[in-house]
Parts: structure tokens; sequence; C-alpha cells
């Protein structure tokens, strides 16, 4: 029996039934505990080693439910929650030139971009996603969101060549992103990518410049990259070479690159990336939905690319789930390699973890449960009756488990869902504004 | 003013805030009500005429809610819930030798398919879904719990040529499911199916036994066909020809047969099958989780032929949940023919219920809201703050709801879900026998 002096004061220890750290891989730990202070890790050890070595100020218990850490959304268009549903089971072009950018060019505004971000924050809080990368306009509007709802969040610094509500040409779009930067850069919770939106949107020119300020300010690159058929063929035509070769000429490879949904990709581009240690947003809802095709994505695990996993925006998914993510992701690559051993759960939930946080960088600050870093967690309840039974945890959450399984959230230690209901959603107005925005879209 | 006295009296008066009624095809219709009456649909008119015409005994208002037939599962082995879970990420031949088959050989017996098919039911209703077509051991035992779980289902009469613990030969399955149908064909929710469990399982004498049994009893033939390579290829090294082209020469072709899977399919075989009337059960998630590929279900649907979803057993799924086989077989459709505009949310509405329902030779009596069918229905909560906004039920219910949002489900008028729970999940024992069943398959 130890004196109760000897024990170190924590802010929080929780109690999980099971622990998935995804550091070390592949490991699920049963009766074990976590111990966390002032917002980080400060230990993961057996249960009754916690209880004699912690005095924690909250004690948490969670039974039949797995501790993993917060989900990293790698990529989405939060704001676009608010055309969710708008325009379903249309062609590419006419989805987009049609229905989505008319419906942008309207609607898009500051209030708009708040209060779409702030409904993705809580759809993504309530299914255990606790960081998201996002690419829209008005980004400080955006960060206003994510500060209310106690995400953490890398923010585009978007940029394309045509002009919008937002901001007129590159030039103009790369100021307002470095101004948003200068302006937010304080926030423990936020950090930055330069996202120029795509080799169909973005000139020679501003790629390179793109290049040049990611390697000055050290922030990764973040975008589309190979998503259809014909952004492939247009750039034949155009500039003679595919896409990837294109930015590989302009200097943009290079561990600091994500390239998004990367669906069209032949081995010898694959082992490129690779060597380059760049890495793969892979989208597969957003990727089938969209009729943009499916990710070689066994090829791409195999050959040792690291990837994460994204949502996309609500206007192409049409849900914030990265559940839904992690099990497309699993069953579409066993599926289309016909072989059903590949992508196994731990792999995914590697994926929809540390992957996505070390595409951003963020791998020394979270996506696994290593003590020193940010207490981002999520709990799932397994003993639902109607996820009975279970047998393999990791399994169970990428097959079987939603969701409306996420009970809890934590990020950087605060508790931002709590038995199920985002702290954010309670926010007045929140629901108002939406029906408001819902309203004006429809008419 | 009209007088009371003139209007009908009926069982039950509802009043969603939308109603998809399958047909007429491709309609959503608001400000609608449906009147139920001695377990039938009475009407389905505007909700003004409703409440003038009808004096019910109960009213039931949805608001926020869409009302649709109740969901088929057109393929599924209900017992193996209990197996949900127990082998996962393994290559086909391995999770089926060395982990199904041996589990199976071990435990299952009548208690066995009596807790597993009510745990079924219990998850299904939870989905909406309120008839299935179900192919296992026992199958009198999956009667009882079907009766008990007040669901609608098709009873394969299931044959193999090798024992199980069910029975010893093709003859003894044979007897014993007559033996069942016998037993239960004065149950008004249950209806039966010869279900010859695949090609390579079953020889071609007994399939001239199920081909003659069928049309003489009026049964539709349900069994697992092209679902992989191997199958195929076989097939052509014992028999020359492709199994459909083996089950062709046997005169199992027709409007009665309904193929599970069909994954490999070439134009010709799908214009062969459209030809003779055959039906299709579309099991997308199975198909991608157990590696066997991707059904062309683009060219199925373009060809005219008729196809049903179906969630296969809990082992190779691992949800008996039909919202997720309509968002697979939509999105895989349009990824996989790199085609945003096909298979739209009122095809895949369609097969989830009318194309269920015909294939089973119940388009009579369930799968649209067409008066004098039964009343088997299910309402979605689309007001839900995670479902905001929404501008199209039909879209919104293929591409963002989810099984959490259903909220209630009657099976020939009967209430069998209540606010999400589903009357046999209270049953006394249901759960203490999963969890006795799940300690003694997992030691």
């Amino acid at each position: 029996m130890e004196f109760v002096s000897e024990a170190t004061p924590v802010d929080l220890l929780l109690h999980p039934e099971w622990i998935i750290p995804i550091e070390p891989a592949g490991v699920t730990l049963a009766d074990h505990s976590l111990a966390v202070d002032q917002g980080c890790i400060v230990d993961l050890l057996p249960r009754a080693e916690a209880l004699r070595r912690f005095r924690p100020r909250e004690t948490v218990f969670l039974p039949g439910q797995v501790l993993l850490p917060g989900l990293v959304n790698l990529h989405t268009h939060a704001a676009m929650t608010l055309l969710r549903g708008f325009a379903d089971d249309l062609p590419l072009a006419v989805w987009l030139s049609e229905r989505i950018w008319p419906a942008e060019a309207r609607h898009v505004c500051p209030d708009f971009v708040y209060t779409g971000t702030l409904l993705a924050c809580a759809e993504m809080l309530r299914g255990g996603i606790t960081t998201f990368s996002d690419m829209y306009f008005f980004p400080e509007a955006a960060a206003a969101a994510i500060q209310h709802a106690g995400l953490r969040a890398a923010l585009g610094l978007v940029i394309l060549e045509f002009p919008t509500r937002y901001a007129s040409d590159a030039a103009d779009y790369l100021s307002k992103g470095l101004a948003m930067r200068d302006a937010w850069r304080d926030n423990p919770l936020l950090s930055f990518c330069i996202a120029p939106h795509a080799p169909y949107t973005v000139s020679d020119k501003t790629f390179e410049q793109v290049a040049m300020l990611a390697a000055q300010l050290d922030l990764p690159i973040h975008t589309h990259l190979h998503e259809t058929r014909q952004e492939i063929e247009d750039s034949l035509r155009q500039h003679g070479v595919r896409p990837l070769e294109r930015l590989r000429r302009l200097g943009l490879l290079g561990p600091q690159l994500i390239a998004v949904h990367a669906v069209h990709l032949d081995l010898a581009e694959i082992d490129l990336l690779r060597q380059e240690g760049c890495h793969i947003a892979h989208c597969p809802i957003s990727n089938l939905k969209l009729g943009s095709g499916i990710a070689p994505l066994t090829a791409i695990h195999g050959h040792g690319l690291n990837f994460g996993l994204g949502t996309d925006g609500a206007a192409s998914n049409n849900r914030l789930d990265l559940f839904q993510e992690m099990r497309f992701a699993a069953l579409l690559a066993k599926g289309a390699s016909e072989d059903a051993a590949v992508i196994d759960a731990h792999t995914v939930l590697h994926a929809a973890t540390l992957g996505g946080a070390r595409a951003l960088g963020l791998d020394g600050q979270i996506g696994s449960l290593r003590p020193g870093k940010a207490a981002d967690l999520c709990a799932v309840h397994l003993d639902d009756w109607l996820l009975q039974p279970h047998f393999d945890p990791a399994t169970h959450l990428v097959h079987v488990a939603g969701r409306e399984q996420v009970t809890q959230a934590w990020v950087g230690g605060r508790q931002m869902l709590r038995d199920g209901t985002p702290e954010c959603i309670g926010t007045p107005e929140l629901l108002k504004s939406v029906n408001l925005w819902h309203t004006r879209i429809a008419s």
C-alpha cells in the first residue's frame, strides 16, 4: 500500500475498456488507462498501475468503449455543409459549372463560411474528428468558427487564378491568405497550408511562387491532383505532360506536398511520390460520387506512400464522416484488388489518425496516444446491442461501428463532445442561421 | 364542412412530412397522408382530403420525416449475426475454410439459429428492413425467431450436397426444407424459396430436381451465382462451361431465379438473364469485403434487369444495414463507370424495396405504397441537425441518412419499431443468449 501523497496529480484519468494507441502499430490494449495533464497525454499504462500512480482531478470511466486518437480529416471544404445535397446524381461538369459554382457565386460570404464551418465542426466532432484540413474562401471566417467549436485545424491559404467574391487574382488570394495567417498564427489549435486549388486552376508562375513560399514559411502544400481523367487529358493537351510531372518540374514535390484525391496514378507516379516523401489525401466517397474513379490504394500503401483520409466537402459526399470513409477505403481496396486481406483495419485506423497528422506535419503533436502529444481523443461505444457480438475492437471500428457510436471527444484535453452532443451545437443561432441559409439557397 | 359520420373509420392514419411511394416511380410527395386498415394500405392522398375522408383509431404525426415502404433485404444468412466480426481481413479461402466453416461445424444448432436470427431481426428493424430473404441451416428455428420478431421473410429451403449438423445429403436437406415449409406455410408473413447453395456445392442432378420442384410448388430459386472468378474457373474446368450456362442447360433460368452476387457477368450474360426475366440480388459490401469484386450494376440496370439489394450475412459485411447497401450500390456504380449520373437515388430506393419484392414474387403484396398492398412501412427522420440542410428527401436517404435516423417501422400494419427501438429487442433473454453464444464462440 503506497501513500496517496506519492501519486502524481493530473487533470484527467480515462479508463476505457480498450485503447488503440496507433503507436505502436497494430495494437489493441485492454485494462489500460490514459493520464492527461495540461492538455497533453502524460502516460498510457496498465489500469492497476494508473490507479496507483495518478491522482486525477477528473476521472472518466468508459465501459464497453474503445479510446483512440481523435480522427484527422485530411481534406474538406467545411463551409460547403450548407450545400449538402444541393446537387446530386449529376455529371461532374454539370454539377460544378451549373450548380455548385453559381450557388457559390451567389451566396459565399463571411457569414456563409462562418455558419457552414461551425455546422461542419459540430458534425465532425459528432463523428470523433478532432482535426481537419480545410480549403475554402474567407478562411478568417472559418478560423473564427473553428475557434468557437474548439477543434484543431490546418487552414488552407487558398489560391486560384480567377476572381471570386473572396479575391480577384492569385496575388490577391495569396496576400489575403497570408494576412489571415498573420492574424491567427498565435492560436495553438490552428496551423496553415498553402492551398493552390488544382493544376487546372493555377498557373505555372503561381505554382513556382507557392513552392518558394512553402519552403520559406515551412508550410505544407495542399492541392487537388489527378482527380479525374479529364484533368490529365487537359494537362497533356495544354502542358504536354501529366499534372504530376508538371508539378515535379515546377519544384512542388517533396515531404510538404499533400496530393488530394490522386485517383489516377500509374505505378511510376506512385513510386515518384513515395521517393519524394509526398502524402496522399484519399477521399474514396467523393471520388465515387463525382464519378472520378477508384484510387489505387492497395498499390499506394504497398509502395509505402503515406496516406490519410478526407471527406471532401458535403456537396460531394454528403457526410463529413470518417467512419464511412474508413469503411469505404478498406472495402474498395479489397474489392478493386480482389483480395480480402489488403488494407486491414489497423492500416485504415492509422490513415484516419497518424497518416493524416503526418501529412499535415503535425505528427509530433497528434495522431497517436504517445505521452507528450496533445490529448486529442475520441471514445466509441462497442457494447451497443446493435454491434453485438464483437471479437476485435479494431475491425469492429472499421466494419461495424458508425459515427453514431462516438460518445466523447477531447481536443487538447478539453472535452468538446459529451455523450454524443458537440458543445458547439448548443450555440444560440447556429441552427437558426443554418435554416436561414437553407431557405436562401433553396429559393 | 362535412359530417364526421361520412368519414370512413380506419385503423391508422399517418401524416409524414414527405412520402416516397416508389410507385409511381421517382416521386416524392409533400402534404400527403397514408391510411391503413386491417394491415393494408387503404389510400395515399393529400393531407387535407385524408383528414376529411378518414376517421382513424390511431393517428401518427411524423414531422420532419419521410415515409417509404419497408426495405427488403434480398439476401442474408440472418443467424450469422453471431459470427459478426469473427473473421475479418482474411483471404476468402482462409476466411471460409479455416474460420467460418469450422465455427459453424462447432456451433450451429437450432438455438444458435434462433438467437442469431432474432438478433438479426432486431438489427434489420432498427434500419427499416421489414422483409428479408434468408438462407441458412435449421430454417424452422429461424421461422420461430422471425414470427417472434414480427418481420416478413422468404425462408430458403437450403440445399447442399455435403453433410452438416443440419442434414446429411441433398435429399435430406430437401425433405427437411419441405417439412419446414409444411409446418410454417399458414403464417401470412412467411414465404419460401428453394435455395440450392451455389453451383460449386450442388450437383447437376440436384439442380434438375430444384428446377422441377420450383415449377411444381411455384417457388423462387435463390442461389449464389458468379460470386468469384475462382467459381467460374472451377466450373470451366469441371463442367466445360461457366456456371450460368450450366444452370441454363439444367433449366434453372426464368423469372423464378434470383442470382445472388452476380459479380462477374459479361454483357451477353446480362442480356441472357434479362431475356429470361431473372433477378439479381446485388450485395455490394459483401462483394468488396470478401474481395469478390465489383458487380457491373450500371450495365445490369441499363439492360433493364431487375435487381434488389442484399446485405449477405454479418460475417461478411458486418452490418445488416440497407442504408449502407444503398449508398455503396449508388456510389460504386458511379465510381466504377466514372459517371456521376448513373444509378440515381430513386433507382436505388426502388432496388431496396420493389426490386427486392419483385424478385421474391411478393410485388403484389409489398414494395410500394399502393392501396391494397400490406402496410409495410418505415419512417426516417431528416430533420436531425446532423443531416442539415436538405434539398431532396430521396438523395438525402441515399447519401446522408443512416439507419440511426429510422424512427418507426410497421409490418402488415403492426408497429414493430417504435422511436428507434425494435419491439423484439426487449425480449427477455435475447441479449443474455447473444452474450452466451459470444463467450462460447470466442473461447
